[in-house]
């Protein structure tokens, strides 16, 4: 039994699914199984969109737009266009054939299919290989308390643009959410647990905030490692740095390490930041430096590489 | 009082779009109402798709597709190519810019909006000058008993391309439906109903079974004109002629002015039918033979005219 056997990777949206791309390019499809955040998903428009879900779906597919790592290549914005004509809401800008995906989607939950099972029908009809789990079939929301009033994840993401200052974040739903049957044996019979680079707590806390998830993790005898979003004081995109100033963390690789605490045994720092392998070690954490900024294909699959070869070497 | 002061166009979608069109170039926009069918509505990848309506406002807007009538012209098909990749319903094929409108629509009516009340906003939006009006706020929804089961209608007419053979039409819902508030004052206020060249048993039928609108109608002191689907024994497009047969209608002018009754003062057949003047005329109903073939904006304001004209110099 090998750590590149059954591999779980926990992720949030365009940062993680370049590492799941990087795996997918290493790891034959059924030793790949992506866990999702769902607590960014909500209604728009009447259609329930998944964005992380979709990330990682048109990502591994290769049909990701190449500039914005979300949405489809070459999409086009008609229907929003016509939103727009008729003075509807149009600050989450959906692409013509991404509207495809929400609309067969939405027609699926209402026959009562769960997220988990169209996932599955979706992606394979896309092609991908590796299995890509909704976290949860169970709804799990993302609620900010900010300087703005109370705000759910796309309103403070992409309609204010994550200028509020967060006070607190919360999962409404998680105390009642399972982890779904797929998602829980996944975990189970994982040889290899990797968080990767998303925002630890927009991305990676709402799939931990599930009890079923956080304890399965907590309990994993196998390697759970977790890869940094934070480089040289700065997130690579997003939030994850501001956030982590207004919620009083270290903005840091470190500050991400204490963040997760217990949950993992190893940690992968970008090689701009050596200077925190030694207090990171401190705390009990395996670490090491590498190069994890992912720009290009090959910058993915080197860390994939780096990753599974480290875990391996060092026997985590 | 003019007859020309409020006139009311009964239609269903793209033949009694041409005489609408033709209207609103002969009439200011405050004196035109179009009433038009809602029960091929029906729900489709959980939108709620209003095609009839949408042809009218489309068609008044200047920016319906001139090839198929309905639709918009220039769209793409993004979306739908993506619904197929995933096995989804391809049947019914909705362009990108058209998803906008069907998006705005459904969203509208989860939020308590009426029909009547988006279908003005949608059509203000789109600079449309006449009243668009649904023909109820309530649900009417045509099933057709056919010889392949019972069908909506768009399952018939759409999916199944009207070659079911049908042995009846059913208008689910019109007994308790009600014309809405908008479309009872129209008809209370009408200087002149026009039954417009769309099909009787499809399309105006849908309307005419709602009693509120049929007794008004019915009860109307103002002209009541019917302009002629059928030209020559056929249909000019679509399954009025066949449908026709396989309810054992003649298919002439004259089984559609028997097919009335008495809801009618006045008919237009096309000249290819002046034979049947006379039989109509025996029927105690006006009539006169026009050009009623709508292929360019010039016919179908002609036709406008010349109904208007026919009406007021015939004091009808």
């Amino acid at each position: 039994m090998s750590v590149r056997d059954r591999v779980v990777l926990l992720v949030g949206g365009v940062g993680g699914a370049k590492l799941a791309l990087g795996l997918a390019h290493v790891l034959p499809p059924e030793s790949l199984t992506v866990i999702v955040n769902t607590a960014d998903d909500f209604e728009h428009l009447g259609l329930h969109i998944s964005p992380d879900v979709d990330t990682l779906m048109y990502t591994l597919a290769g049909v990701a737009n190449p500039q914005f790592g979300w949405g489809l290549a070459g999409d086009t914005f008609r229907a929003m266009e016509m939103v727009e004509r008729y003075g509807g809401p149009t600050w989450f800008n959906l692409g013509d054939a991404d509207l495809g995906t929400s609309l067969v989607r939405t027609a699926l939950l209402r026959q009562g299919r769960t997220l988990t099972e169209i996932t599955r029908q979706l992606s394979r009809a896309l092609g991908v290989g590796p299995t890509l789990l909704p976290m949860s079939d169970d709804a799990v929301r993302t609620v900010l308390e900010t300087d703005r009033g109370s705000l759910g994840f796309q309103e403070y993401f992409v309609r204010e643009r994550w200028q509020p200052v967060v006070h607190r974040i919360r999962f409404e739903g998680c105390e009642a959410a399972q982890p779904s049957p797929a998602v829980a044996e996944a975990l189970d019979s994982a040889t290899l647990i990797v968080f990767g680079p998303s925002n630890p707590f927009l991305s990676i806390d709402p799939i931990l905030s599930i009890p079923g998830i956080r304890q399965r993790i907590a309990g994993a005898r196998v390697p759970r490692i977790a890869v940094t979003p934070i480089i040289a004081g700065q997130a690579v995109k997003g939030p994850t740095a501001k956030l982590m100033s207004e919620l009083g963390v270290d903005i840091s690789p470190l500050g991400v390490v204490q963040h997760y605490r217990e949950l993992v045994d190893g940690f992968i720092l970008d090689e701009a930041d050596r200077d925190l392998l030694a207090p990171i070690e401190a705390l009990g954490v395996k670490v090491t430096a590498r190069r994890t900024l992912m720009q290009t294909l090959d910058n993915k699959v080197d860390l994939a590489i780096a990753l599974l070869d480290w875990v391996e070497e060092d026997q985590l």
